[in-house]
Formats: C-alpha cells, structure tokens, sequence
C-alpha cells in the first residue's frame, strides 16, 4: 500500500503510477489519480506506447556535439542540415525556445543552446552554462552573427549581458531580438517596461 | 521527425513522449513538452520509475472479483480485510470514488464498484455497469444496506434509481448518501437546487 494517505484503497501498482506522475511539475496527487485512471479504462497500447516512449527518452538521447541541442544522434539534424546558414547562429536558454523559434519558420541559420540561465542565488553561473563552448565555437566556425534569444526577463537580460562581455573579444556582431508591443496585445493592459521598450525601439514608418 | 509542426527541430525520441503525453485528458502539447523537457533535465531514475510503473499499470491489475474495485491480486485488500462489516455496501461508480470515500476514515463496510454511470447517449445502459453483479451479490452474501454514493448529477441520479429498481425485489435497504449544503461553502454562491436539496433534507436541531 502506497504511503500516500490519497491512496488508500488502491493496489500499490496504482499507488505507484499516480505517485510517478505526482512528481512532475504541474501535476498534483488529483491530477495524477485521473490520468492514472485514464489509462487504466484506455487500451493496453496507450499505457505501454508511453512507458516505451519514456524508456527511451535518457537512454536515446544526448546533446548535439555542435550546438547542445537534445538530439539521438552525435549531430542534430538542424547541424546536419547543409541548406541552413552556418554564419548565423541564435543563442537561446532551452531546446523548447529552439523549437519556439523553429515554427516561426522565418529562421534558417542555426543554434546554440544554453541549457539554462544566469541564476547568481541558484548557483548558475557562467561556467554552468554552455557559454565557453560559444565562444570556442565564434573561434573556431566562421560566424558573422550571433542572435541572443535568452528570455526577456532578469535572467535572461544577466545571460545575454554576460555572453555578450564574454564575446567581446572574438569580432562578431552580436545581436539580440527586438523588444516592444506583442501583437495582439492592448496598449492599455501592457506593463511599462514593455511599453518603455517598445518606445525606445520605435521604428521609423515609410 | 514528429508529424505534429510543434515539434520541429526535435529528435523523434523526444517528439515521441510528447505525443504520449499529448494523448492523456488535459494534457495540451505545451504541457506535454514541458513534462518532457523536465524529465531530460532529471536523472535518469524519474523517467524510469514512470516508465516501469506505467509498463506494470495494466499488466499487473485487475478487477476485484467481489466488489469490482482496482487490485492486483483476485480479491481487493478491503474485501479481503476480515475487520470490515461484511453487511454493508457503499455503490461507487469509480474506483476513485472508493478512494474518496476511503479517505473519510469514517466508513467501516465494503464497496461496489459499478465503473460508470448510466449514459444512454453514449449508449451506456444498465449492462454496460456492474449493476447484475451487485443484485447477484445481495443475493448471495448477507448485506444488510446498501448505500448508493452515484455522483449528485443527472446521470448519477438516474443509476441510483436503476439500482433502486433491481434491488426491490431482494428486500435490502437502500440508502443514499445526504444532499445539501457543502461545508465551508457560501449560502450566497451556493445554486439552486443544492439550496432546494438542503432545504428538503432540513434537519431538526437537538
């Protein structure tokens, strides 16, 4: 029986998924009961696809040896690619801001993944980061640009500021992405500082 | 290279458990990736233990062959606790209603489980649930009330009146569980019909 007092009443095999399933973000012991649940009703197949799924995903996976994307194989497939721009290389946090950027379908250069960033009260420093490996790479590839996509918030502005300190010295333009009004968005129900921004980044019309 | 865009730019590993996250109720593709990503940043052991859990789900269960409740072994570990009154039967329509129930610590007698409600829509009837096995379980064992716990809605309703109808014959007391005001709620927000079944079910003060 599972030492979860929620559980009382379920075999610890179900005791055991809903406990498994608690322990990701987001997903609370009633969440995790009704998914549980969910696939206890639902044919073996769902149940069995996801924990294949899953057995794969650290055994299978590792980092692109060229831009620290999550990858199976030594190089990603964006690296690989020889149609993508290989002088142009956007600098961001995660694989998921990666993938954000990928549906843009707008960007046909490549990448850098951080894998996090500056976070002095967590400990996460530069060296903690995939930023010295930039560097090596600004070195070493022939780069004309690197586009930084950190966050655009504190950490992600300490981030862009470090790589861009640490960069200094290599020659090559260093940019970041433009700041200002999302669209969609209502002047009235906007922050300051994205107003602030969007001012100082004002555009000339033609 | 996953079939759904939002995946652009992953490996088919990583797309691949977004997609089985995907598949569960209320679990959108954001969620599903950032469960994913959560899981490639933790050590190997979360993903597994889901993985190995998950693989045992439906395997390693099955329905008691009493009360229809979730168990690994033939018969329930409540069913199988010698220290509960054999002589009542609370009527659940799923096993996570058992659960709640359980949870009071108040309840000392066994369970039914039916596994659904009556929906004709969905052409759920009266076989499709385990109502047969319960009047066949009054029959046989000495049960001297059953209390039907449906859920307080139209469909729940309309199985505990099913219910009603097939035991009328065994002679059993039927009861249901009390309607009326949930505790720590707000007269003022409370609907009408939980309001007309508080009033109904009105009380005389000792």
């Amino acid at each position: 029986m599972s030492s979860n007092p929620l559980n009382q009443g379920l075999p610890p095999t179900v005791a055991r998924v809903i406990d498994s399933f608690s322990r990701l973000p987001g997903i609370g012991p009633k969440t995790a009961s009704r998914l549980t649940f969910f696939l206890l009703r639902s044919p073996d197949e769902v149940s069995r696809t996801l924990a294949e799924a899953l057995a794969d995903l650290k055994a299978k996976t590792q980092l692109c040896s060229v831009c620290y994307n999550i990858t199976d194989s030594d190089v990603c497939s964006i690296c690989a690619d020889q149609r993508r721009d290989k002088n142009l290389v956007v600098v961001v946090e995660e694989p998921l801001d990666l993938v954000a950027i990928e549906r843009t379908g707008m960007y046909k250069g490549r990448y850098h993944v951080l894998h996090g960033a500056i976070r002095p009260v967590e400990g996460i420093g530069p060296d903690n980061l995939k930023i010295r490996e930039l560097v090596r790479r600004v070195d070493e590839e022939h780069i004309d640009e690197v586009i930084i996509a950190t966050n655009p918030n504190t950490e992600g502005e300490a981030t862009a500021f470090t790589i861009q300190r640490y960069l200094a010295n290599t020659g090559v333009k260093v940019t970041r992405l433009a700041r200002g009004l999302p669209t969609g968005s209502d002047l009235e129900y906007v922050d300051s500082l994205t107003l602030t921004r969007a001012l100082q980044g004002r555009s000339e019309m033609n």
